[in-house]
């Protein structure tokens, strides 16, 4: 309440509260008043309050999400896919080319990256582009050879979905969805996904809060699907030096407050391939529960994305001294 | 160049250009090479260059969108809803509540708004809401409350489109269809709404840049539609004293860059709706082409943004003040 | 609380708040328990409570500023300077140079910025500059060049102190005193500036909040000096377009808030002089209680932020047109 | 140069470049032209070129700072304090608490982290606190008694410098001098410490960019003042559910850029001592060259930043992981 805010108007919020079901109670000070109020935030709008002759402001203390809290569900979710497990201990690593390019291209990294240590292999097959001249993927011939790779190697594959067109598709041929940062609250993609019942790998946008990030992946556990996934991918920020900023800070928080396994994109954080394995490094030790990286066997000559892949060799240096740091086994 | 590239080097990324179908020139300096390249930068992806041996940055000069530029096209676009212009010169109003909630809400409303100055209603139908448990609209319901509304007063109605299931329904009710900020980069939803050939509304993401805003508008102009009405409505920053910082000097840049008319929104950027009406007044008074404000005759009883609405009275006193500064009328 | 926390945890969490003076009341809910406490923050430290068995959270509820705020003192405080006078209605026009380069260029510009309107002349003497090898002002060549443009066309002069070596001679020549956004948190030259008893211009820190600004201000005001404008000179984000955001949104919230003068910086803001006068606008119409822009004479031949110069031209128009918006007498 | 721009007015920038002793090359496309330009960027300033006629925009290519660069020295900079090197390889870390409190205090923590590993000891006799009305420190008091800690443990001792008043007792106390984050651009200061020819420990900026960074440590070394020892400690972002965000891009980029030394201060990034550890681990496997982190042996009585220190104990398991991630011998 305001400084100057008058019994009576204290008394009129105590009332207002009451009459939508609320429990407040109030507390005076020798400066001012401050109420407390208890029970569900969605019974009475903040406006509403804020209007109210004398209050000045307003905090809220508790959460708006609940399914994705630890206070929900204290023990880890496990999503699995085949005999992979993610949130169970050792950390899965997805492996794979920014997009599929060709049968060639796709078979290759499948084999090379299963042969280096990869679970699951990644490749876009649509592709949602900034620039509506740049390349927008093979579409549906693009999940076939993820297929056909899968076959091959025995991966499971995980890949974008940017449009409720591709639905049927993908629950033909995809092992895990991936929501994209820039639909990240696409809502309708989200519940129209969730239906598929199948995993679902949800990236953070690009400046999502962890609040926003939790509640988008709400909007999937609400539609009765628990195979969530999170992934931080790098937020956005002032500095420019490095395409976005991994943010392990929200990574060791979101392992605390919420049961839902989270892995780490340090290709798409660090925009270069100089810097993927020293974040992917810093994301296993921080305890993600998994990597999602970019690996092309030839990224000079990649459609997209090459300044920040890995090479094969790249990549199993990093798996190298991945088990160096011990941080592959999940015993730490 | 690095440093210590060699000229083999040099001329080996020459070469590599040529390849491309680009002309390259290098410029040898005593302390580094700078190369310049002139062509269409779709032809040779960026990961490419990156890894020849002695490159050692690339710094992109040519903007990535064409036809949303002044140099595509110098004069200003207008575009126009029935006798309502955009970018005509003097500035558009459109006002109305966050969501419709009922036909007294919504003609109570659109009426006060109507005598007050307002060119065009708004109103939400289909709510794309953070947490899934908050209020999401009255949907197709509300579409025909609002058609109901323009009968009633001959104003022009704006509102959200956010599944391409309501696209028939858009199509036969709406007459400016709004793309919210949340799905400013669902490239998918974009396209399908173009498609609509009806005027339309594009919020600015939460982060997203001058660029990729640009570029989503490039998005809409590339199917063919050239009714687009750009809307700055605050972004994010580290600052939260308020809910989004309103950003003045994007909307002034790009008005030199495009062609095309931008709005303010002024609510969303505020948060509170003591501060809407001051950031309406410099919208405007930096060459917005209109404002869209969030008005509700009795804002205590909102369903939704009841803390950002102005009440018909605090419309008044703006739109009073707006004709004050003489930034009403456009001869400025 | 957390959810599962006991009745014991809470009475522990009560006692200490009472050993330290403070009050506190618990408020018991279905889901969880809350506790309020009244009283002076400073007598206990976050850390303590935080750690105590039980607690989840803590919100600080009251500011931490005291004398700079409106609540603490209700009118607005008037900065005089001569007949010069901020927060007392017309705004007041700062005008000048980045940096005194030489005497006919200062003389040139004091002229011409007065003839034109402007209140009070600015220019740089002491530098603070990102790089060691930029230019790095005058020095007290400048300070003497300032005051005699000042005895030649009356305008009193404000100049940024950098180092606590130069107090006297600022004490010897400059009206007023700039506090540059680098160093808005150092505590040590706010500190020893505001002893010497002259008007000081605040500017905002790049990425400074806006309690920290107040914070920086109350640490003038609480050595017994009260003559501050605060200024809003943009700040840093993800957006890179312009050199900084112009934080009208700030601007407006800090004018109910506090009691002190603000004013805004268009030039530091925008980066690019094209851009100045559209921001300046903007701030005139959201309240600001003045303007500081920079103005050369031959911005193309300036030592510094010759790139966002107004020249004497351009400031004339810009002047013109903020009369024609009737943003210059203070009537609104 | 604009697209409509002449090859006369190319030519007179052209001119202009020459008379600045400056080399320029036109390179003439189909669309537009570009000029790019060598030599010392000192000699040309931007808003000269910004305002000839046709000029459309203008990039920066090389880098403003020399001397911190690894093109300038190649090697790994050694910093040494007594027997402990920064940058050597294994890397070293720094513990003690925020702020010197009492001799029983820092006697404690100093042989509690001495005995647990550490190599350097923390701990702030003059603080620079946001508020004027927090506690700011023991003063020369502190110094004294860090001076007996030293001589009790052996370990070295770092304390932050806010003003010039105290360079004599730093001069006399203190092995590291520490420039904190709210004085990262008070060149001043930092040019009156690097002068004492003791090493300094300089703390990123909130929002200072990896450029300005790297340009505070040349101002250092154009001092002559080789011993610069960098430290990430956590930028300001839109993310608030954690203080900062310990910005890992950046540490593996200047590790690639500059041969200083640079560590990480997870404590200050995480705000929060339960993510204190896992940020430490990710900075050790980025490949920082050490850390320094908040300890205190009762933070529940800590007189500031109680609710971000480790105890004894949690310190203890920290430097227990690390040894089992074999990150703390340097051997990777």
């Amino acid at each position: 309440m305001h400084k100057d805010a008058t019994r009576e108007m204290t008394e009129h919020v105590l009332d207002v509260i009451k009459d939508h079901d609320l429990r407040g109670e109030a507390m005076y000070g020798d400066q001012r008043t401050a109420i407390g109020v208890i029970g569900e935030k969605e019974k009475l709008d903040e406006g509403k309050v804020m209007r109210l002759p004398g209050v000045k402001e307003i905090l809220l203390v508790s959460k708006p999400y609940k399914k994705v809290s630890r206070e929900y569900k204290p023990e880890n979710t496990v999503v699995k896919i085949g005999n992979v497990e993610f949130g169970a201990g050792p950390p899965v690593i997805i492996a794979g080319p920014c997009g599929v390019e060709s049968e060639e291209q796709i078979m290759t990294i499948a084999k090379g990256v299963k042969e280096r240590g990869a679970h699951i292999l990644r490749g876009g097959a649509f592709k949602p582009r900034t620039s509506p001249y740049s390349f927008q993927g093979m579409g549906e011939e693009g999940l076939k050879l993820l297929a056909k790779a899968r076959e091959e190697t025995g991966l499971p594959i995980v890949t974008e979905l940017i449009s409720d067109d591709h639905l049927d598709m993908f629950d033909q041929y995809v092992d895990m969805i991936q929501i994209g940062a820039r639909n990240m609250q696409n809502f309708d993609l989200l519940k129209k996904a969730a239906k598929l019942k199948k995993p679902i790998l949800l990236k953070r946008g690009m400046s999502a809060t962890v609040e926003e990030f939790l509640l988008a992946a709400e909007y999937i556990l609400n539609e009765g699907n628990k195979d969530v996934v999170l992934c931080e991918r790098g937020i956005r920020t002032f500095e420019k030096s490095t395409r976005n900023i991994l943010d392990l800070n929200s990574l060791a928080l979101i392992r605390e407050t919420s049961h839902l396994p989270i892995i780490a994109d340090p290709s798409h954080a660090a925009g270069r391939y100089d810097l993927v394995a020293p974040l992917g490094y810093a994301a296993l030790a921080t305890g993600a529960d998994g990597l999602i990286v970019e690996v092309h066997h030839k990224p000079d000559e990649a459609m997209s994305d090459g300044k920040q892949s890995l090479t094969l060799d790249n990549f199993e240096e990093m798996m190298d001294k991945l088990k160096k740091m011990r941080l592959l086994n999940g015993d730490d």
